[in-house]
């Protein structure tokens, strides 16, 4: 099962601007009561209330989305997770996650424009494969991580490295507003198995190509890890870090410029299109 | 004007477990249609309405205090922010803040117990001014940036080390389940200004005592700084880091340990106690 986050125009939806919908082909059905998928996951039948979902249609094509969860309560990125990109940041295996955060207020749509800011001119990709997260855990052990997962998404997680490197902590490069496309569907976890490629390209170059199988840490050693120092909830996202191919370890380094489209993909989750627009 | 978060006896204020009150004196006003500090904030009129409030009253005595804001959009926190803390953990004065983050998870309350988990032990202290922001801004100039907080409480950063540098970055270990006392009151920044001293003691030992007027990036310049980045939103938090004293540092180091109590204070903001409990 698909599930997205559909913006409806002003006027419409009883006065709420998302709702969660469910993909089947090329028509997408509203869930009704839910304004996002992140709202839909905190129902404990989340799964067969989606299922049973016949509210109004859309057509997919020109559908305008939101972040698939437009506010989780918690955004866990991870460092260093696949062999090729700890190696060109000149970095060790690690024997744990290296873990941060970014805050809600940096994600955007699947297809919306990415903001340039005016603070930054080394703006760099990171695609990644995303876990959200459907049932609420603490100290979840590794042999039932899968159940607390409710699929998977693509993010980028975009790095303004003059600010990521300002100082010894990430954060400050990594929670730009409105810089993280997140999207476009949640793949339910029994559609979806990490394996896929993952690839971005930036006007059709391609910079990153690593099947989603490499990573060092997997989805459920994470979900087990993080759920040891914090209870896991219904929406929130870990974002399982980027393979090699960013900009900032390229020589000459290569950073994104406005007016470039930044597209990221991972086979059976979908695809991310996002224009380069600087700030006003 | 001081407001709290107050906890109510189950099958009490109409399904709310938590609602707003000002405190007057000794006694607790409920502000009705708020079930806590953070989303009174989220009211553009919040400080008249506060002020107005004469809903049902409570005794200070003995009153059960959810932390002051229990769910902020964010929790940004400062590292190496006092000249004797950067000393301590030789480093240098930094050129710009360092920020990490926290989630709303590791709240409690200002007299809840502080979940010493089991695999740590190594968990330390660190006393903060908090910055609780009460009006929406992005790129907020250093001179607008009063307007933007609605006030101050007492934070304390509590930091479980052997997680904090298992990596190189610290959000593991500044995350903890149930770890972060918060509050008691947001003291409205007209009744209050950063000087005092702030202090932690555990049972009854003077850890920390420094001036909160020695911060290296006031809560204007950080309030200016981190809205560059993302939007600042009613509610959000900003832990404006630590002063010298933390266990840490000390030869031969301490950490809590079970049935300890810690106190953490600020002149005129009010004092957090809580008692150190092992997780079961």
């Amino acid at each position: 099962m698909k599930l997205l986050t559909l913006r409806l125009p002003a006027g419409t939806g009883n006065g709420k601007s998302t709702t969660a919908v469910r993909q089947d082909g090329d028509t997408l059905t509203e869930i009704p009561g839910f304004s996002d998928v992140g709202a839909l996951l905190k129902d404990p039948n989340w799964e067969a209330t989606a299922k049973a979902a016949n509210g109004a249609t859309h057509p997919v094509d020109g559908a305008d989305l939101a972040a698939v969860v437009p506010s989780p309560g918690k955004i866990i990125c991870v460092g260093h997770n696949y062999r090729n990109h700890i190696k060109e940041m000149g970095r060790e295996v690690p024997a744990h996650p290296t873990l941060f955060a970014k805050y809600a207020e940096s994600l955007i749509g699947p297809n919306d424009d990415l903001a340039l800011p005016q603070e930054s001119d080394t703006v760099d990709w990171e695609a990644e494969l995303a876990v959200v997260i459907g049932k609420t855990g603490r100290r979840i052990p590794e042999s039932e991580a899968a159940e607390h997962i409710a699929g998977y998404a693509v993010l980028n997680d975009i790095s303004m490295r003059d600010y990521q490197f300002r100082t010894i902590q990430w954060l400050q490069g990594k929670t730009w507003e409105k810089s993280t496309p997140f999207g476009p569907a949640l793949v339910t976890q029994d559609e979806f198995t990490p394996g896929p490629l993952m690839t971005s390209a930036v006007d059709g170059d391609v910079q990153q190509s690593t099947p989603t199988s490499d990573l060092v840490f997997t989805p459920e050693y994470l979900v087990s890890y993080i759920s040891t120092i914090i209870t896991l909830n219904p929406g929130d996202v870990i974002a399982t870090g980027t393979p090699g191919g960013v900009g900032h370890a390229q020589d000459p380094k290569r950073y994104l410029q406005e007016g470039q489209v930044l597209v990221t993909t991972i086979e059976g989750l979908g695809q991310l299109t996002n224009r380069v627009v600087k700030e006003a």
